[in-house]
C-alpha cells in the first residue's frame, strides 16, 4: 500500500464526487429520499459516511421549507454544543441576518444548573427562550436540551418555532426525540440513539446552502 | 408518549450511566475490547452511539501509553477542524502544558492552498511541521491532511510522531488511512470510511482524562 491507491481529485472537486457517490449508493441500496429532504440527508451521510441516516432522519411535513424560510427571514439559530457552533456556517448564516449562539459555556449557566440539579444544557434552552428572535434549535448532544424545551412548552412559557433534534447517546435519547416527534412543532429529527454535534451543523448548513 | 417515558438521571451520573450501558452492549456483543484501549473506543461510541468503532478503530503497538506519555510531557494538538478543536478539552490539555492548533481558517492558508491547487489541509499540515513542537495530530475530516503528512515523511521534511486519523467521507479516506496503517508512526486509526472532527476530539479527550 502506498501512493498508488490515491486518487488525484481537485480539492474544488471533493465534494461534488462524494455527493455523487453517496447518490449512487443510496440507489443501489434501493433508498428513496424526497427531493426536498435529500441535499440535507445527504450532507448528514457525507460528514458520517453513516447511511443508516437514510433510514432513520424524520421530517415534519414541509419542514425543510419551513426551516428555509425562517433563516431567509433572519432566524437565529441556538445550538447545545460548542462544536455545533464552530462547525456552522455562520458567514452564510450572516448573509441573510441570523446569528449562532450556544450557552453552554457561560459561566452564570453552569453556576444555576449546579445550584438547581439540572443540565447546563436545561439551563442554557431557558436562556435561549428569552432571547426573543425567531430561533431554530439545532440539539446536537444533550436530551435534556429537548426535554427542556418540551417543558416550558407543556408549561405555557415558551413555544419553539423549529426544532432539529439530533442528540446522541444512551440516557433518555430516544425517548427526548419521541417527545417532540409527536408533538407539532416543525422538526428534522434522528430517531434512535445516533446523532451528534457534527450532525447538527451539517442539517443547518444544508438549510443554509439550498437557499 | 410524554414525560412518562424520561427517566431521571443526576446530571453527574449521566456520563457514568451511558459508559455502563456501551460496556454492557460490548459484552453481549462479545466484543473484546484491550483494558488500555477501552477508555478510547468507548468515549468513541459515546460521542456517537456507534457500535460499529469497537470493529473498526485500530491501535499500533502500545499507542495508547505512547500517546499519554506524549500529552504528560506537554505535546500539542493538532487538528485540521475547528469543530475538533472546539470539542477538546483544552484546560484539561493545559494543565499538561499542552495546546490545540488548528489553521484551516488562517488566510494565508486558503490564498497558498487556491494559488497551489491543493485543499487547506494539505498547507495546514505544512504549518503545523514548522511549530517546533512534540505534536499529537488528530485528522478528523480531510484525508489530504493525512496524505500531507505522509508526503512530508517520504520526502524526509518531516515525521509525525503520533498520528490520530479517523477523516470521514467518500473520496481517497480509506486508501490515506492505509497509508498510516502500514508505516510505523504510532496511530490511532478508524478504518474504513467513518470517522469525524466529533470523533477526533473524543480520542484526544479520552487519552487526556486518563491521566
Amino acid at each position: 500500500m502506498n501512493m498508488e491507491n490515491i486518487e488525484f481529485v481537485l480539492p474544488s472537486e471533493i465534494e461534488k464526487r462524494s455527493f455523487e457517490i453517496i447518490t449512487k449508493e443510496l440507489e443501489d441500496m434501493g433508498k428513496i429520499i424526497p427531493d426536498e429532504e435529500a441535499p440535507v440527508t445527504k450532507r448528514v451521510i457525507h460528514t458520517s459516511a453513516d447511511f443508516e441516516y437514510a433510514d432513520t432522519l424524520a421530517y415534519s411535513e414541509n419542514a425543510i421549507k419551513i426551516a428555509r424560510d425562517m433563516i431567509k427571514n433572519g432566524a437565529h439559530i441556538v445550538t447545545d454544543t460548542n462544536m455545533a457552533m464552530a462547525g456552522i456556517n455562520k458567514k452564510r448564516l450572516a448573509t441573510y441576518g441570523g446569528e449562532v449562539h450556544c450557552f453552554m459555556a457561560d459561566e452564570s449557566v453552569a453556576k444555576e444548573a449546579k445550584e438547581r440539579g439540572v443540565t447546563r444544557a436545561t439551563v442554557s434552552m431557558e436562556r435561549a427562550a428569552e432571547l426573543n428572535v425567531p430561533i431554530i434549535f439545532a440539539i446536537g448532544n444533550a436530551p435534556t436540551a429537548l426535554i427542556s424545551l418540551y417543558e416550558m412548552m407543556e408549561k405555557g412559557i415558551y413555544r419553539p418555532e423549529f426544532v432539529i433534534g439530533v442528540p446522541v447517546g444512551f440516557v433518555n435519547v430516544v425517548a427526548a426525540k419521541e417527545l417532540f416527534l409527536q408533538s407539532d412543532v416543525p422538526y428534522i429529527i434522528n430517531r434512535g440513539r445516533k446523532g451528534g454535534s457534527n450532525i447538527a451543523a451539517a442539517i443547518v448548513n444544508a438549510l443554509v446552502y439550498g437557499l
